[in-house]
């Protein structure tokens, strides 16, 4: 089927074709119904079996398409988190200052966590997951580094252009920006009721801004 | 059992009894057994009959002390998180300057999470729970607001010695030096190899101060 999907888009470079539209359309099914069982059970109790009756499908359906839970799992953040950037990275450029690049990018951030809230369930899973296989590391890492990336990359033009302090280490104010956004997230999931996460908008801004803005006096 | 310990203790206020010590004993060795259990299981395979296996106790002597393996989860997060901040505000006084208080306050949450890696593994496996269960949000939120109002008390005190600007709201502050805290511990745990805790110390505190210090203009 893969190979015929290969002939075929080979022929018709800029459209789908019925059997890839299906694979995808497949595809997109399980990675659904994965996420609600993610957020559902957790992790460890979700089981290939529930989800492939989720999304309606037999488990060697689902097996055509994902190795195991864990690519599905790992798909699920990795789309998530690639969704995030290219929506963020869209609406920056050099014309836009400093202030309000760093307010869209941490409102970006907290937008997609409002979306839906599975997307900070299955966050939060992963952050044990983690912690305790090597997969779930190696999958965080990648996502950490692609965020990362995006961020210096910002960082990095925004110091070109004069903007941010030349002392400023690109790499490191990327690592305390998601630091400081990761760790927002989990306080907010464990008291939902106790934080506005648009509240936060604002003060997360201004403490990147007051760290990395060329218009604060070296201490 | 708990009965004659409390006679006891009425009686000699200032010595624990031999019935006590026994008390305190066996309850630091189900802990130790539950954190080394946890640490290595997960929180969801592990269970009572490991915990009391692990400490060289029966089911039913575990229960004589505490009610449910979330019990002992709590216990063993709560215990980490007031032993760091009895040790962080025993080396802090209105005669510390900010800059160094600040420095202070990280090094010994940082500290601590080097002593043991298992801390660590357990703090986001509660990441995690307290994403999936009422009983885990609560726990993580009383943490949470124990560790604020430490927090809050510190920053309240530097604005009225005129350290920290007067714009600043304490609460607000100390979410994000918590956040920050929390979102470099999950990278540090997912990147071992990459991060050195120590390094971070001075970014994360040139961080904070910029953003909480009266030193700095504001934009």
């Amino acid at each position: 089927m893969s190979l015929s999907d290969n002939i075929l888009l080979d022929e018709h470079q800029d459209h789908r074709t019925l059997p890839q539209i299906r694979k995808q359309e497949t595809r997109a099914r399980l990675l659904d119904a994965a996420q609600k069982v993610f957020a559902l059970c957790g992790f460890d109790a979700a089981s290939v079996s529930l989800i492939a009756a989720e999304a309606g499908l037999s488990k060697g359906a689902l097996y055509v398409h994902f190795d195991s839970k864990e690519a599905l799992f790992r798909e699920i953040l990795l789309g998530y988190v690639q969704r995030r950037s290219a929506a963020t990275a869209a609406r920056l450029g050099p014309d836009v200052p400093l202030r309000n690049a760093i307010v869209q990018i941490i409102e970006g951030a907290w937008t997609i966590h409002q979306d839906g809230t599975s997307c900070t369930l299955l966050s939060t899973e992963f952050f044990a997951l983690a912690g305790r296989s090597a997969w779930g590391r190696e999958a965080m890492a990648s996502i950490f580094d692609h965020c990362s990336l995006a961020l210096i990359g910002f960082l990095d033009a925004a110091k070109e252009r004069g903007e941010v302090r030349p002392d400023i280490d690109s790499a490191t104010a990327a690592r305390l920006m998601l630091a400081l956004h990761d760790g927002l997230v989990l306080q907010w999931q464990t008291q939902p009721d106790d934080i506005d996460p648009k509240a936060y908008i604002a003060p997360m801004s201004e403490m990147i801004i007051a760290y990395i803005s060329v218009r604060n006096t070296a201490p």
